[in-house]
């Protein structure tokens, strides 16, 4: 009965396609894994036998209550608990070991209690325990010492097959969840245990939760391997997940795959939209962080829902996890007022939300129930009194007979029992007869209302919310959930296994620790299938007055030495040389500059002029959790200004290009402004995925790349990078 | 005592700055007024007597419920009701008059329950009632008839001494109000009884509430009578406001104005983000919407503090009524968990807020309590055990000392009652003894804790939200406020009254319904002191040798008519002309290419050519609510494309002209960049406050003005306007 009234979303195991166990045989050509790290954690939250390292009942000592809270929970899970501990005979009544090597059986899992976990680490990789979890704090948290200390947490467990949760974690996985909440499940992962509270609470309201992983601070199990195990249990419906940092930036998106590709929705509050919040959850968990924009450019990649508060994390999640495939993408706004109609509709709409106007004859019939004069195209307005009778419950109906609805959302800004409870009462009837999605807003600040506490929240088919703005966001996140899983293809699957044949002739260009030289970064590109202009670099006037030939006039002329920038504020560029005259004279004048500015020239570059075009920017950054990442972006002066660029995690593909392209606020000046030709974002892709090639590639060898500017010509004319810069990565250094 | 534990913001009616009543007769150069009306509303909220016309207590009746609480409301206010009923002799037990003629003294009040309220309103007119209450609705709402019976309404009234709410209006001014609550009040406006209720509703959690306007349709009162009147009483700490569109945008402005003059922060949700809440918005109150972009700005401009959510309008009203002024603006964040202070600390960053790092003196004291390894520079983590003893105190106290910090925020993610109860007891002791602010988010979602419910709301001086976004709006307004207002001085004291001397000249150039050639523009700019290049209009080759002579080479040469758009794209513009055999050829080529196209010059103009700068527009808009709009942004093919502009409302000063400018996204141009000079943003500024004052004299004489580009040269050198385009209203028309 309880699959009846639930999505059916989560995953079949046998139909889990994100692949099982460790497979890091497979590698794409930057030599990082292809496939999800997914953990057996059957025998970590459910295990058959539990050693607890420091256990106590002595009254007053803090292990008290927490030996206390294992026992319970040992029992309600059916596994055998072990204390340890050499300063007593036994805990709680039960027999305790003196230590784990005197443990009458290899445990399934061992939780310790102690301040210097490190030598008990090392005895249970010996007794063949299979998970230990350890509270303590005191390590990457608090600095380089730390950080050294927690390394070594992480040593004694590498490759012994026993697992390590923390440290600086705690008791939530071991909570008592309600069992007698149905349908699915929230799984919660989080690295501070505060933070967890809200969505465990959620429970009180009737939500489903399945797990809880404290991840701390992650010495071995990351919040990737949580995920990617979440991912595949058929009783989780959506994850919720509160991080202050990643471990690795590669484990994350490949578990983010698992998750997309199994439609199991994602969502995340992550830390560190600024300096002073990364500063802060640094000293919390110690964990790395990357840029933000990396991050969160990652999230829309992979599907993660990012979130910014607790409350749209509890509402998001519980929407997500419980609500079944939108039959439609249309939503309609019901209310028994035009004003609340109008506010909710203005915010739904400005969130992207399509609020399709009702054909002429629903609204017709409509009007059988509403009185004329009000409003029934979207908002349905029924003015109030309707719902007070008989009439109420056909008008809910009837808006959700409609075929390009899929989702009702009725907002009772207060409670006027009148009116409001037996609305109610006939959306909680209405939500139970039909497949598409019921959300009501409760909008009162007081809560305690019978319609909200026992109809509305008591109701398993309802969506129930407090405020506009966290409905609006979570159906929002629903469509979007639904449409990107439907059409998600793993960019995995395409990721270059092996090295093209422009890899070799690129990595002899490189130079480490050089910023190569605007002919040398262009070979760089060549080697890639880019287009550079045709060029030479020349040594005399001569020699430019024969390139000048050769290229075809007009010529641009600019001094080329590595580590030169800013060439066009110090005249170093020529353009628009139509003579052999002109050409020797932009020769002779460059170098003096050259000599004027001390700097040693390897040559000048006579350069064709191309064409105008529209000015992008192309390149590669190293990002500390996410490595290579590809930046596109308008071009020219105005780059600097306004900063219009989009960034993506590699592996992407075509279609992830153009979104990069969509995102720019300037993206209009591609199709052509001011009676501009729309210019050629095929080729503009194309040279983004060579660029992710060479980043991919060459990996943090290529320390950055700049195409600046990419001149993007008219449709079907290509591509041409007039200018580039590439920096080396010094040696022996990794940044 | 009451008073001790409240801000003492509410204003002193004697120094109340911003008039009373109708001062119509001071009027600035566009004739509109300088002063807002104030009308007398004390009667109507505690009328001595009352009329109910339409009143009955027969069973079943809808009018019957509404007497019922009228009878109730009368006598909570002693008021002596009246009922007025043809039919009836008495209803509930009081004697029934036949008609508001037959009445046995002049009312304050009439409310009409009757579905034709004209010819009562005529009658009252007569009989020296000082306010009706139309509750029927069909008016403005449904289109044009009604909005044709509306306007019939307000003539009846027009200068009669009735004032008249409604019609479309409700019950909510006559609800009762708890009179138990303490401290300043909301004052609340509303365009819909349902969207008050929320607001209302605070009452619950301990928020007093003072008055209600529901003013629907505002046939004659309208939401800025309101707003001026709530904002010089004295029990009013803030006004609340849903407001679906404006009756009019300078009697708002004035409101707005004597808002900001007497301290009061006005805390608005105004539909119309969108084009979908904007229509929804308009059938149900039938509310004109101008540009919402311009009536953003004219909140701005005027302090008014603009919220999306009605639970935002809540948190930052409740707020804003009873907060103090802030002793420091500074904010500390204290948490018992390094991730939940991580978070928070992130948002409120995000948002603004200014979290400073504590002395290290500061930090050391608070290590006396809290553990070496915690972060306590701000965030301040604890780490939980503190809270739970003597010391959980002494840390919120030892915060609170600090100089430097004016708000402690303490988040409490969920209900932990061994550390959470003794918390929030320790904050709401602590708020007592103290001047800052206070605030604790209950992240709890199920919010009937006991701390929650009786503690935190059962503290009139801790400020109690339920979530993270919620607080960082309203603490971020709160400081906002007292910035706005302590450095406040109102435009209107400044606004012209007198026309210049440039009026007379500019009004000559105008041609009604004509868009005026490039060179009557620029003469249009040069009556107003607007830089031009030097520029003469030719029709022969040999005038443009002549005129380039006297301009000075080079020159720029461009066709001249009216209506002429987009002459670059159509090869009229010729620039860099060096020598007469230019400027010849140049001639030629212009007049072939008018024929070509059949446009009739009105000759060709040859101008000065003006060095590089950063190319502006600056341009004037008419707004059907707000009248003429000052419009300034980036100039150049850009600016089509990234439409980087702000608006603002006339009068504003220079201040208000470089915050235009720091809006804008690209406004580091300015500054320049890549080597460039920085611009002459004082030349800038003047241009703006020149193109306001044409905006303000000419009225909506001139629909529409451009300036593109204004050329803005290096510092001191100036700003010049090389086109402008300007459209003259149509004759007989405003619009």
């Amino acid at each position: 009965m309880l699959g009846s009234t639930f999505s059916t979303r989560g995953t079949d195991p046998a139909a889990d396609a994100g692949g099982q166990g460790r497979r890091t045989d497979d590698v794409d050509v930057s030599g990082r894994p292809l496939h999800a790290c997914v953990p057996d954690l059957d025998r970590f939250f459910r295990p058959d036998s539990l050693a607890v390292v420091g256990a106590s009942d002595a009254e007053g000592r803090p292990n008290t209550g927490i030996t206390r809270q294992l026992v319970t929970w040992a029992e309600r899970v059916g596994a055998r608990l072990h204390p340890v501990n050499p300063g007593r005979a036994s805990v709680f009544g039960l027999p305790c070991h003196a230590s784990v090597a005197d443990l009458p059986e290899p445990v399934d899992l061992a939780v310790l209690l102690v301040a210097d976990p490190l030598p008990v680490l090392e005895q249970l990789t010996g007794a063949k325990a299979r998970f230990a979890v350890v509270f303590a704090s005191g390590f990457a948290e608090t600095g380089e010492a730390g950080a050294a200390a927690q390394e070594r947490l992480g040593r004694a467990v590498a490759g012994s097959g026993l697992r390590l949760l923390g440290p600086n974690t705690n008791l939530n996985a071991f909570q008592a969840f309600r069992e007698d909440l149905p349908g699915p499940a929230i799984a919660l992962i989080t690295q501070s245990g505060h933070q967890g509270r809200p969505v465990y609470a959620l429970q009180e309201l009737g939500i489903r939760l399945s797990h809880w992983a404290p991840t701390g601070n992650e010495a071995d199990l990351e919040t990737a391997d949580f995920l990617s195990y979440f991912a595949g249990r058929a009783e989780v419906g959506a994850i919720a997940v509160y991080a202050e940092g990643l471990k690795d930036g590669r484990s994350f998106t490949l578990a983010a795959d698992r998750a997309a590709r199994n439609k199991v929705p994602v969502v995340m509050v992550k830390v560190g939209r600024t300096e002073t919040g990364t500063r802060a959850a640094a000293t919390h968990t110690g964990k790395l962080t990357g840029s933000d924009a990396v991050a969160d450019a990652a999230f829309r990649q992979f599907g993660v829902i990012r979130v910014d508060g607790l409350d749209e994390l509890q509402d998001t999640a519980a929407l997500l996890a419980r609500a079944r495939p939108p039959l439609a993408e249309g939503v309609a706004v019901y209310s028994i007022s035009g004003g609340t109609g109008a506010h909710f509709a203005d915010l739904a709409t400005a969130a992207g939300l399509p609020l399709p106007t009702l054909p002429e004859a629903k609204q017709a019939e409509l009007h059988q129930w509403i009185p004329e004069y009000l409003n029934v195209s979207n908002p349905v307005d029924s003015g109030g009194h309707p719902v007070g009778d008989w009439r109420g419950r056909k008008i809910i109906d009837a808006i959700l007979a409609d075929p390009g609805i899929g989702v009702l959302v009725c907002p009772i800004t207060g409670p006027f029992p009148p009116m409001s409870d037996r609305l109610a009462l006939d959306l909680a009837e209405a939500a139970e007869a039909t497949d598409k999605l019921v959300c009501v807003i409760w909008g009162s600040p007081v809560g305690t209302e019978e319609a909200y506490r026992t109809t509305l929240l008591g109701s398993s088919r309802v969506a129930t919310f407090r405020t506009f703005g966290n409905c609006v966001t979570a159906v929002r996140a629903w469509l979007d959930h639904h449409r990107f899983t439907a059409g998600y293809r793993s960019p995995f699957d395409d990721a270059p296994r092996t090295p093209s044949s422009s890899a070799r002739k690129a990595r002899a260009l490189l130079h480490p620790g050089r910023r190569l030289s605007e002919h040398a970064a262009k070979q760089l590109l060549r080697a890639y299938g880019i287009r550079v202009p045709r060029e030479q670099l020349v040594t005399s006037a001569a020699g430019a007055v024969r390139a000048a030939a050769q290229v075809g006039y007009p010529v641009v002329m600019k001094a080329s030495a590595d580590r030169l920038a800013h060439k066009t504020e110090l005249g170093l560029v020529k353009i628009g040389l139509t003579s052999a005259s002109q050409v020797r004279d932009a020769y002779r004048e460059l170098a003096d500059i050259a000599r004027y500015e001390s700097l040693e020239l390897d040559g000048v570059l006579v350069c064709q002029m191309v064409e105008r075009g529209v000015e992008m920017v192309v390149g590669i950054s190293q990002d500390p959790l996410f490595g290579p990442t590809v930046t596109a972006g308008l071009g020219g002066v105005l780059v600097e200004v306004l900063r219009d660029t989009a960034v993506r995690v590699p592996p992407f593909d075509a279609g992830t290009a153009r979104d990069m392209l969509r995102e720019l606020r300037g993206s209009r000046l591609l199709d052509g402004v001011r009676g501009a030709p729309p210019a050629d974002t095929d080729a503009l892709v194309d040279v983004i995925l060579r660029v992710q090639r060479m980043a991919l590639e060459l990996g943090d060898g290529l320390a950055e790349l700049d195409i600046n500017p990419l001149m993007v010509l008219p449709r079907g004319q290509g591509a041409c990078a007039l200018d580039a810069l590439a920096v080396c990565r010094q040696e022996n250094t990794h940044d």
